[in-house]
């Protein structure tokens, strides 16, 4: 079949629209109708050229959600109809890492994932030339139809909105689970996020939902108090007006340090600032930003010791196809906003717009809507 | 009354023995008759001058056993008589830090000990000239009679060996309680141990206790090997051996990565080195080592993104009055050894000796018997 595919033709370059071939669902794969996008950093750090394991051409895009249409050989968990959103992280549950409740990190398929192919090492796009195109963290909803392996799809409730139940496949999950899955913060904690972008206010809005007592967010533009606040944010900092020490000054805003903090920055001095905020004794400090090629964190070993913690995660510790939906039914339950953090919705001849917005930090995320 | 000690007067010189001023017990305080103390890095660290927080003149040693000569007013959990070992982290079980399962670091005494002095603000030792001689780590064990606070002693086994149990003062506790508490190794697991000196043979029959599968020892020293495979140990690594990286020769060893490693140097390098020979999704990394003053671990943020944990333990993430007891009895009931490790025994005026033996790398523990 034909799809209308924003295609990454090479970094540093806008995408480009155009019709792509894709070819129908292979056994244990999935054909999908991708009704909305969400455009995320992760994109922008391949499109960029600053990812080292960026490939071209290929087509981006991660955050999505949309309808199934068919199903390969074999798919037996997903139907033609289902609603559906893809998994860059996926579950396969019969991996060793499935099995083991410390990791989210589903091994199954990482390799070809990480070649910009399916598991059988084809891909499924290609130009109207024939040229091949590569797929992206194994998703591609930059284009209107993809192909997914049946484990990288979660099933969710037919009655959530694509257009912003998108922002679950990454951002809000990321956000939200890194205070769930991964801290495990307990009712009554103080807590400190560091970056008030997408994510912080999902880190913000999983505190709130983990009963934190004290939301301390830590951002260099004042204005990104005000909707922090609406998620929780109880106490705001922001560096350029503290005297002397900033993490001095959030240790003793929190009685000693805080129970848990969160990186949702990438900058890797912020990192370590985040950590040394941390309460002693039993502070946890989670790293959630993706740093730039090669930067390294640090830190004096006295700080763990003391009892410091120094964690990570990816996809907020989420396995997708069993957490994905219960977050889906947080939102439809009221238990989580996303409304109004999509502050943009386009088609997706404007997505590059969507980058650019990003860029000049006037988005907290852009939708794309086919 | 008067006692004989081992003084410590200045940085980087042998300690003097000589006859010392003791003022009896306060309210709170316990008069002990040390009856064996072990000699620690952590002694050596001060009295050669590194420790930047040194203060002298002082009585150093904090790996005692005794017995209770005298109890303060108030005193209630001691008597005469009692077998005691002295706790340089203490357990008042009433600060935040004691009423937080998460850690074991008391602060009820911390400002007090870490200027050498008892929780009123004075020291009970003495020069005969009446010039004042300091506490160290709230011990002091190498004086045949010390004054502590009662929360700073753990009431043992009266059958146990001073000779022996005194080592569970520090090294035995910070090794097998980085196991037990810090890292809480599940039956089964792999574990990689860098450094096979005393406490790293502690960490190695922690591993053994806590069922262990798979006991990697890694140290430059070929002669490290026989002993470690006494106490568990099951696959020796020296470094200058493994062609290539060290990382990923313990990767491939440990089918992954180890699900749990232990840094017992006190090198910087060699905690990176730890951590990343963890496995990745939910391998944890505990440093234990005392780094130089100044000394920064590092590492790229991807390591702890894809999963790992670092982690620190101080006296093993023990609380002295409630495990302490236990650890002796495990080695009354022979869970546990400790014999062997106790390589050599000296009187209190060979003292200088067992530093000695330390530098030169002869002992694993040199003992002094008053
Ligand atoms: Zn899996
Ligand atoms: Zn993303
Ligand atoms: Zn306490
Ligand atoms: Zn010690």
């Amino acid at each position: 079949m034909r799809t209308r595919a924003a295609v990454a033709i090479e970094a540093g370059k806008p995408l480009e629209i155009m019709d792509v071939n894709l070819e129908g669902p292979k056994a244990g794969e999935v054909l999908v109708e991708i009704k909305a996008t969400g455009i995320c950093h992760t994109d922008e750090f391949t499109l960029s050229g600053a990812d080292p394991e960026g490939l071209f051409p290929a087509i981006l895009g991660h955050e999505g959600a949309g309808v199934v249409l068919e199903v390969g050989e074999g798919v037996t968990s997903l139907k033609p109809g289902d609603h559906v959103i893809p998994l860059y992280t996926p579950e396969c549950r019969q991996c060793e890492y499935c099995l083991n409740p410390k990791t989210n990190l589903c091994q199954a398929i990482r390799t070809t994932q990480g070649q910009g192919l399916m598991p059988d090492g084809t891909t499924r796009f290609s130009m109207l030339d024939g040229t091949p195109i590569l797929h992206y963290m194994g998703c591609s909803t930059f284009a209107n139809h993809t192909v997914l392996p049946e484990i990288a799809l979660a099933k969710v409730n037919p009655d959530a909105p694509f257009d912003k139940i998108c922002y679950i496949g990454c951002g809000v999950t990321t956000g939200i689970g890194a205070v769930i899955n991964t801290a495990k913060v307990e009712i009554g904690s103080r807590a400190i996020v560091f970056g008030l972008g997408g994510i912080g206010l999902n880190v913000i809005q999983g505190l709130r939902l983990a009963g934190a007592d004290q939301i301390v967010g830590v951002d260099l533009n004042d204005s990104k108090s005000q909707m922090a606040r609406r998620f929780g944010m109880t106490d705001f900092v922001n560096p350029n007006d503290v005297q002397g020490d900033l993490v001095a000054h959030l240790v003793e805003l929190t009685g000693g340090g805080a129970d848990y903090t969160f990186d949702a920055t990438g900058n890797v001095n912020v990192m370590r600032a985040a950590l040394e905020s941390a309460h002693k004794g039993w502070g946890e400090s989670v790293i959630i930003g993706v740093a730039p090629a090669g930067a390294e964190i640090s830190t004096r070993p006295f700080q763990l010791v003391t009892g410091r913690v120094w964690r990570g995660t990816a996809f907020g510790g989420a396995r997708g196809r069993t957490d994905v939906p219960k977050i889906v039914d947080w939102y439809m339950d009221g238990k989580i906003e996303i409304d109004p953090m999509i502050t943009h919705t386009l088609s997706l001849d404007e997505i590059n717009t969507g980058f650019d917005l990003m860029h000049r930090g006037e988005s907290i995320r852009s939708v794309v809507v086919y």
